[in-house]
């Protein structure tokens, strides 16, 4: 019998590079155990958007629907569309021995931690306030109202990492995405998560 | 500050390969920050042993001594000779930044992670208990009774891996070398072992 898969739930502020980790991450290992969640939106799918791939696609019916049928971890409303974590899909995941990757911002995180203590919760963290700044700045996309806007949010936002189970700090992303992995690879190694290997061995 | 370092008791039964695993981990990765702890013990040195190196060497009554003022995490008499290790030199390493390694038999080690429980426990499985007969006769240095008997006693051994935090099962060496670097390496990302740092990046 194979053992539950581990959820890991990934969070922090707005420019910490999230994002840029688990893609180099996902490029460089291709693990093949693990799985992203995907969420529910009511948003209109795009046109390279796939049911089930990039979102479940769901009327605001169906989502309230789910609401109240407490289907989600958690939801919330963005630029007028609803977005949720569907409990089901990751709980299927799990059950069949698959590791899943929730990208969560840091409020969402703390309550999956809530609901399924069991998950392993993981913050990213800048190298220090001013270089967190900068790469706000960098994205060269907003006006200066809105990076300071970010910025204050994110600063706020950075004691929570004090709740997380693991930190890492983003300064190079070779390292980042590298102590990504040990993260991943030694929670493999928890006796917890290895109840049946464990029991395999001694019967061998 | 420097955060404080992490204790890892590392153990299993006769034949998993504790000892080819730590040292081959450090032939390959010269680790600054790892320290051994070394052992107190009555036995006179080898003409090569060298004191505070390879062990403490202590009279019986300066051992004695020691068990009376419980500077012991837990010691043991072993071929008419005592083993002990100290409690001070493997706190003085972990207040100063260190991270240490315990290496010792499967019922010290619980008693080390009941009296700090801080203390990473890691426990090696061999592959399978028909692997683990293979390697104690292999060693080729002992009867088939004493082979039998340390089967046995390994065996009994087996099952008090549930009561570790990890588990590594050393079937390829060097894969059982990674895995026991991912634990060190992401212990060191642990939120409880940086909240120093993290109170740095949020002054920086």
């Amino acid at each position: 019998m194979t053992d539950k898969g581990i959820l890991f739930v990934f969070s922090g502020p707005s420019g910490t590079g999230k994002g840029t980790i688990l893609s180099s991450f996902n490029q460089k290992y291709d693990d093949k155990n693990i799985k992203y969640s995907v969420s529910a939106t009511t948003r209109a799918p795009r046109p390279t958007e796939i049911d089930g791939i990039n979102y479940f696609f769901k009327t605001e019916d169906e989502f309230n629907q789910m609401i109240k049928n407490d289907e989600f971890f958690e939801w919330a409303e963005f630029c007028g569309n609803l977005y949720g974590t569907p409990k089901k899909a990751v709980f299927d995941l799990l059950e069949s021995g698959k590791d899943v990757i929730l990208e969560i911002e840091t409020k969402g995180a703390l309550n999956v931690k809530r609901m399924y203590p069991d998950a392993v919760s993981i913050f990213i963290l800048p190298p220090s306030l001013s270089e967190l700044k900068s790469r706000l700045m960098g994205r060269g996309t907003e006006t200066p109202e809105s990076v300071q806007n970010r910025f204050e949010t994110a600063s706020r936002e950075l004691p929570l990492a004090e709740n997380y189970d693991y930190i890492i700090i983003n300064d190079v992303l070779d390292d980042a995405v590298e102590k990504f992995r040990y993260i991943i690879e030694s929670q493999r190694l928890k006796t917890n998560n290895n109840k049946n290997t464990i029991l395999e061995v001694l019967k061998k």
